[in-house]
């Protein structure tokens, strides 16, 4: 099969098209025809030498792909069957024209949805369903707090807060980037300096925001505990601004606060298998209904990969950079 | 009624006994005629002036009773009568003849226990609970990492874990203080220079502590977060270390790891309500088969009530300090 290799770690020029021996679906897992992919931050620090793939995974890049089952490997008689159109969270090796995975990896595409549109979902709704709701425990009414509103997570996230009857404030540091989530009625705050504690306090009344979603990490450490709300919970996904900062833990204490970490290529296949069947039933018939909508920024082909993560590097897509694969 | 009163935030040479006036029962609340209380590490900082007592609480010290129900407030007709035996949580006030008390906040006292052992219970073992249980999410075959295991919370905590059907490792900067837990099969981690987390991870052969309990705070946070089990809770419930210290976002995100800050003190009647009740349920019949049994370190009058101080902020007591009132 064609997949994306790279020539070493680097920048985006590492990566090129090659042929590579195709993958062979062990023990539960079933083999997919990939028709989209889409480019992850992971994908990014990845090339960049900087995230291994777990302990297992292919060393080919990719965490998400849709397509076609086309084949079972022993003991996924149970999962989809071949022919079906699945959308898939992995370890690695979605950008390839065939991946194998675990077949309780695997949920229907939404009713309705393009290929491109599904390669939008899986990363991002999954990561933004869990943060806020599993994790988050986001109810009707409460207030969230979304930074990097204007990302796939973001733009994900904004939905899953108005599908929920939350209200959600998007941050971005750019101020034009932080209208991205008012599609979906998020109040956009713009935080060139990195400051926000103070302003979400005035928006919330006082009260500060019960969930907290944070790809940011250290930058934002000190303003996410500032403006959490009592008993609330800070679920951070990302460290694009850093591993280390300073806590507040008299801060945490008297808000009664929780902060979790966790990401979704960490989980194992029965963590996800669970986290996956929960969305699907929840998510599901949102997208049919379209109340949720994929944010497809950009679609470009798989031999285009160094390209697409130029764009995302740059900060430049607002929603998914989707990769399609195949004819 | 007889009270202790401080003159002013200080030493332990500020607490006086004074007349002052009785207490009156409020909506929901009922009037106890108090037999014992404890000393906490709160009423400590409150004494110097470094934790004021929450909104509507009693200027008086003490966060925890038992004793009499001997009146009842308006509409506390539903919770116990006069003439029970309670336990009781307050957010001040225990030290003293009366106390008021939301009926919601009351437990019984287990039977066959005397007023000295059963003030031993309410803030230690509620607090261990909580933060193994349900917080902290401790199962059977666990390993928690209990930290000042000879302290009333670590001595609980070590209870707990072993009802609970889980391992626990205690530790003390004290080489003598850490085998407080043994008594109830802990396993002994003496911590002189405040490192434990190696240790920590060779007892588990590798899978750190799915719990921690924690009152030291800062000084033991990175550690705490280098010892923490794939999903592992660290729960924490006091600063005694300290309230700001560098958290590696990194190590918390691989491990999928939750801090959790909580604090008895800081909830609300109704939270607390929740948490006695199933409190109640659990531990009340371990306390009656003597499967939990309070560890009381020594008994003195509410006249010895800085004597009483003194002891504790010595971190000589393994256990609670226990002070009785009235005859």
């Amino acid at each position: 099969m064609r997949a994306v290799v790279a020539t070493g770690p680097g920048g985006p020029e590492v990566l090129r098209l090659a042929d590579v021996t195709d993958p062979t679906p062990c023990e539960g897992e079933v083999l997919v025809r990939v028709r989209g992919t889409a480019v992850n931050r992971a994908d990014i620090l990845q090339r960049r030498g900087l995230y291994p793939p777990p302990p297992g995974a292919s060393e080919i890049l990719g965490l998400e792909a849709v397509g076609e089952v086309v084949g079972l490997g022993p003991g996924a008689g149970a999962g989809p069957r071949p022919g079906d159109r699945v959308m898939c969270l992995v370890g690695g090796g979605a950008y390839a024209e065939l991946v194998a995975v675990p077949a309780a990896n695997c949920i229907a595409v939404p009713e309705g949805l393009s290929w491109a549109e599904a390669a939008a979902i899986p990363e991002v709704f999954i990561t933004a369903y869990q943060g806020l709701v599993r994790l988050g425990g986001l109810c009707p009414g409460d207030t969230a707090l979304v930074h990097s509103i204007a990302s796939g997570v973001g733009t994900a996230a904004a939905q899953v807060c108005r599908a929920i009857g939350a209200r959600c404030i998007g941050t971005s540091r750019s101020e034009g980037r932080a209208e991205a989530g008012t599609t979906w009625g998020a109040i956009p705050l713009p935080v060139p300096g990195g400051e926000f504690a103070d302003r979400v306090r005035d928006i919330t009344d006082g009260a500060g925001a019960a969930v907290i979603l944070d790809l940011v990490g250290a930058a934002y450490l000190a303003e996410n505990v500032r403006c959490l709300a009592r008993g609330g919970h800070i679920v951070l996904t990302g460290l694009v601004g850093g591993r280390r900062g300073e806590l507040d833990m008299g801060a945490l204490l008297s808000a009664q606060g929780t902060i979790v970490g966790s990401t979704l290529r960490g989980r194992t296949t029965e963590e996800k298998q669970v986290i996956m069947r929960e969305f699907a039933e929840w998510a599901l018939p949102l997208f049919a209904a379209r109340v949720l909508e994929p944010v497809v920024h950009g679609v470009m082909r798989l031999d285009e990969v160094a390209d697409a993560h130029r764009l995302v590097e740059a900060d430049a897509a607002v929603g998914k950079v989707v990769l399609l694969v195949g004819d």
